[in-house]
This record gives structure tokens, C-alpha cells and sequence, in this order.
């Protein structure tokens, strides 16, 4: 494990908005960030573009794509995102947990993120969860966020050696959509760079009415400004 | 996620003597087993061979085998099992954490146990955690099971929504290695198809003087029966 002077986090990037934010947010708070990645099996490879774009505009200094099948070909799949269920649209109103949930992504992700940090030297992890607008998925609820990372430092030598605690930012945690549009224009996160769209066409032009895509437009909608990437009509 | 009346479990099977084990005490207390194995990047690939053999001797339902680069050209690495770092040898009386020590691996091995016990639905599952042996491993001890099983069950729908409530299994975890072998022997574990060197010569014969091997024969030693296995004279 290599030691450093420099402020150094890991941080999960999806290529969606949110984490676009959360990346800007890490380094405006003066961390150098690795970037990781996950290619899981998803059916959507816009998301992955769109890592590499954002990763590249906010100056990482390293991205990293993890590769784990969590697909119905690798044995796991039950999700709207990973399996052949469809994707809801215009589902307003809306309760429980949505078919897009992917069994224990996060603590995998998460997981994966608090190895490599380890590796790196680095004991800070960002990752781009939302309980208000996400308030269905349990991996992005705040106790969970505070569970793991209670796990991440019993887990790890260089936590239980006292070089330091693992603490994992959910800077995003508590916000609106609209409040995490604002301050990512704030910081100058480039929106166009990022997906966010459950189900694209095959141009990757997004549906306009999958949840993500709701969320997305209402929120800049409620900023006031346009969202700059481009829509089915 | 698919609903059972049968016991189900998933066990992490890496093909070593104390996962052999634990599979077969998880059977002996009437659960259906999927076994998962993980691909990532160490050195010795005999582990795997090891693992299909146990299993299959087993009957267990499913064997998967996941794939997950932890090695240094997957950007982990820094472990002496995934890295170019010397194994030890004769290491008697070294106290700390091992250069064997993988950052995060339980946790990550766990996480995704996590997910596909979800997907198929099971609620329990079995890591040949030892905290005797290995209490130079941070994710070998109680404390870090008992945490991470309190983040299972905050992380998933399965268990938010009430259907259950995961349990993480670690049957060894303050088992000596001569109660272990007993305890196998009594269930009629098969030893000779398991491998538990860190550094095996090229046609997978055990070295007799890492870490592992050491521990492996002082316990048959103790039991006072033959390790079933070869080593290196």
C-alpha cells in the first residue's frame, strides 16, 4: 500500500449526472480522484461512454473500469437494468423498490472501491447515491452509507493498523435533483457529457420517460436552465 | 428473485481445506447449496481446479465461478497471493498482518455472495473464516462478520421488504485447524482434493512451508491422521 501526502479519494462513476456532480464536488474539495467504473453486464454501454467522457473533462487521474458480470448470464440479472425485464415508463406515483434495482450493487460497488482504495493509500470514497429521489433503492439510504462504512474499517489492515478511517461521502445524499443540477453548474460539470437514460434507443438518445429521465428533466426544469443533451421527441 | 421453500444457501467455496469444510457443514444442517469461487488474479490457479472438485464432490446444486480482476494488472494487487511479492516461508512467531493479505477481499467476496444469494433467494450464507489461525486478517474476525451482516440487511430489498433476514455463516471462525479437520473428517470431507498452498510448484505440489501448508499439517498433526495430499520433500 503506497502512502501519500497528496489528498487522494476513489470515486464511483457511473457517467450519470449524479456522479458527474459527485466528482466535481471531490476534487472542488481538493482530493485527487481515481475514477472506478463498473462494465456488470449492463444493457445500457451508453453509461460507460459516458464515464470515460466525464472522467476525462473533470481531469482524473486515473479511470479504471472494473469488469463483474452481474448479469443473468453470470448467474445474477432480476433487474430491469441487467436482465430482459422491461423498463418502466411514465410510472408516476409509483412505490416500493423499482424493478431497476440491482441486487447489492452498492455494497459490491462499494466493496470494490474500498480495495482499491486500500491499494492506493486513499481513505476517502465518494459515491453518487440519492435518498430522496431514489428513496426506493435501500443501498442509497443513509444507514446504509453509515453501515458500510462502519464494515469498511473492521474489514481493512490499514484501517485496523490506525493509518487511517475510511469515510464514504454521499455529498449528494440529502439532495433535490434541482439542488444537485445547480451545484454541479456551479462547479462547471459539462452535463452534456453525462447518461442518464434506463433505456436509450439504439443512437443512445434517451426515452424521455423512464424514471431517470423524469427525475432529470424535472429537475432542470425546476433550476431553469436546459438540459443539454438530446431527447426522443 | 425467485421464492423457496427449500433451505437454500450460498457458500464460498475457494477449494482450501476450511471452505471444503464449511460446505459440508452447511449441507449437514440441511441447506441446498450454491457454491461461488472467485477468478481474481491470484497466482496459484490450482485453488480453482480445487474448487470444482470439492463441489462436485458435494453435490452441490450450482457451482459459479465469478470473475473479478484484484491482481496488479487489474490495479489492485500490493498481496503477495495476486502480486509479484514473495510468499514467506518459515515465518514462525511473525505476529501483524500477513503480506498474504488481499485489501478487502471478504467484504468484496461477501458483497457479491450478497447479491446472488438475493437473486436466487437465500438468505444465508457461509464463509471458512478462521480467526485462530488467521487473526493477522481483519476480515477473518467476528467483529467484522457481525458488521457486515448488519449492513446485508440494510443494503437489500429482500430484507428491508421484510422477506427475510440474511445471515452470514462463518461455522470456523474460532474453530482450531485440528477441530476443523476433525469436524470435515466426521462429515466425510475428502481432504486430498483440497489445496490450501500459497505457493505450490508448477504441478501444484504443496511447498509444506508457507503460512497455509504449516498450519494445514500442524492440524492433521494434531488430529493425529495423514494429510491425504502431497508435498514437496
Amino acid at each position: 500500500m503506497t502512502e501519500s501526502k497528496e489528498k487522494l479519494a476513489v470515486v464511483l462513476v457511473s457517467g450519470g449526472l449524479d456522479s458527474a456532480t459527485t466528482l466535481a464536488m471531490a476534487a472542488d474539495q481538493g482530493f485527487i480522484c481515481h475514477a472506478i467504473s463498473f462494465d456488470y453486464g449492463q444493457r445500457d454501454r451508453f453509461e460507460l461512454d459516458s464515464a470515460a467522457a466525464v472522467t476525462k473533462f473533470a481531469g482524473v487521474r486515473n479511470h479504471r473500469i472494473i469488469r463483474l458480470d452481474l448479469s443473468a448470464s453470470g448467474g445474477f440479472g432480476s433487474s430491469a437494468l441487467t436482465d430482459e425485464i422491461d423498463v418502466p415508463k411514465d410510472a408516476i406515483g409509483e412505490t416500493g423498490i423499482p424493478v431497476t434495482y440491482v441486487p447489492a450493487r452498492n455494497t459490491i460497488f462499494l466493496s470494490i472501491a474500498l480495495g482499491y482504495a486500500e491499494v492506493i493509500g486513499a481513505f476517502d470514497i465518494f459515491i453518487g447515491v440519492n435518498a430522496i429521489d431514489y428513496s426506493g433503492y435501500p443501498d442509497c439510504r443513509p444507514q446504509f452509507i453509515e453501515s458500510f462504512e462502519a464494515t469498511a474499517n473492521l474489514a481493512t489492515a490499514a484501517a485496523v493498523e490506525g493509518k487511517g478511517r475510511f469515510k464514504i461521502h454521499a455529498p449528494l445524499i440529502k439532495m433535490t435533483k434541482a439542488q444537485i443540477i445547480r451545484t454541479g453548474l456551479g462547479l462547471g460539470v459539462d452535463y452534456l457529457l453525462t447518461h442518464s437514460c434506463y433505456d436509450p434507443d439504439p443512437a443512445g438518445i434517451s426515452c424521455r420517460r423512464c424514471d431517470s429521465c423524469r427525475l432529470r428533466l424535472a429537475g432542470f426544469a425546476e433550476v431553469g436552465a436546459a438540459d443539454p443533451i438530446e431527447y426522443q421527441s
